[in-house]
């Protein structure tokens, strides 16, 4: 179900470096020191994506890494979104400690 | 060396699906049945782009990965970029025979 914009704001707010972008999405930006970091990133994310059944768009531009998330079905920004996108920070988190 | 406009146009008539963007890329859509499979292009693109040191820029929109090329240095097109294309597109061939 779409959450209201009071719980949007609510969860951007607990989510450091996820920003709000044309209304439907959020969207982060993950940095690497290799090429190949990113690239390792990005399988992470991917395994993770097809075990919630919700796939980020990603892009990969060099050794920066976009992850932009949404929900289709639903026309907007669902809790499946948020646990997906704090899931990644973990992701992040576990391959640069 | 950037490549002149006629041979821009020329290289770009011997690799189907490769168009011209904004000037300075070319970039091209790569469809796939799975989102995995997808996932298994990107990561032998990302070898490939190690190799020639010349890396795409990719964006993956669950089951479509589009490869963007250009090269900086130059400001433009050059060999570099066709050469990765044509690479790009074998890879791409190998993968769906």
């Amino acid at each position: 179900m779409k959450l209201s914009e009071q719980e949007i704001e609510f969860q951007l707010s607990t989510l450091p470096g996820w920003k709000r972008k044309d209304e439907k999405w959020i969207e982060k930006k993950f940095r690497f020191k290799q090429f190949l970091e990113g690239i390792a990133f990005v399988n992470q994310v991917a395994d993770l994506s097809e075990r919630l059944i919700h796939h980020p768009m990603i892009a990969i531009d060099y050794k920066m890494v976009t992850m932009r998330l949404t929900t289709w079905n639903e026309g907007g920004l669902t809790d499946l979104d948020f646990v997906s996108a704090r899931e990644i920070d973990g992701l992040y988190q576990k391959q640069n400690t």
